[in-house]
């Protein structure tokens, strides 16, 4: 019961949630190798689409996601990560969550308070 | 600031929660017309890959799901979608969320029970 990478080109989206409160912290997309990583390290791994390489979330801030359940769907087309965040946002923006903002009369608005300084952790670079 | 529907050749994820639980039900595919129409109508519609047309959730079922909230992710490329589940499950093959396998020693193991028998709503037609 393989995952079904080839109904979307090699990449299915990853929903990545705080297993703790339930938050979804971001969606990733991952290839058959991102996934495979993901099993065998531990740590969620995603497939960059603009940068075309796999992309091990953290690997230059620091916030990694420990991976502690993976489901996948009736068509075996997603998977839903339950995680631990490590640091103190998901977001490269400074937010816990990469889902900060919400649809309210037309208008994408903030819902949320940054968490972290993305400067300070990323030194200017996303 | 409007969705980058462009970035994944017109199709952006569309997580699916619970607004109450908190519990991700699934995950769909909308374009800029599917969109459009969840945030006029009030209930999540998708964009069917396989069938290749815009699919009002619960059209056959009636199981359809009520927006609460709509936020957007940091390059405003996925949403998530707050919802009130009409009906006992999202999923056509009877279970309350299609993220009814959890991976276990290497294999998907099915975790949740049925809520509903899918062959009395769908008629044995998925």
């Amino acid at each position: 019961m393989d995952l079904d990478f080839d109904k979307t080109g090699g990449l299915i989206p990853a929903v990545v949630q705080d297993h703790r409160t339930g938050r979804v912290l971001m969606v990733g997309f991952m290839n058959e190798e991102a996934f495979r990583r993901t099993v065998e390290s531990g740590f969620a791994t995603f497939y960059s689409r603009s940068r075309q390489k796999l992309w091990l979330k953290g690997e230059s801030s620091g916030h990694r996601l420990v991976v502690k359940e993976i489901s996948t769907d009736c068509d075996l087309d997603a998977v839903l990560v339950q995680v631990e965040a490590l640091g103190p946002g998901v977001c490269h923006e400074g937010y816990e969550s990469c889902f900060f903002r919400r649809l309210a009369d037309g208008q994408w608005q903030i819902k949320d308070r940054q968490t972290y300084d993305p400067n300070a952790v990323y030194g200017g670079k996303a």
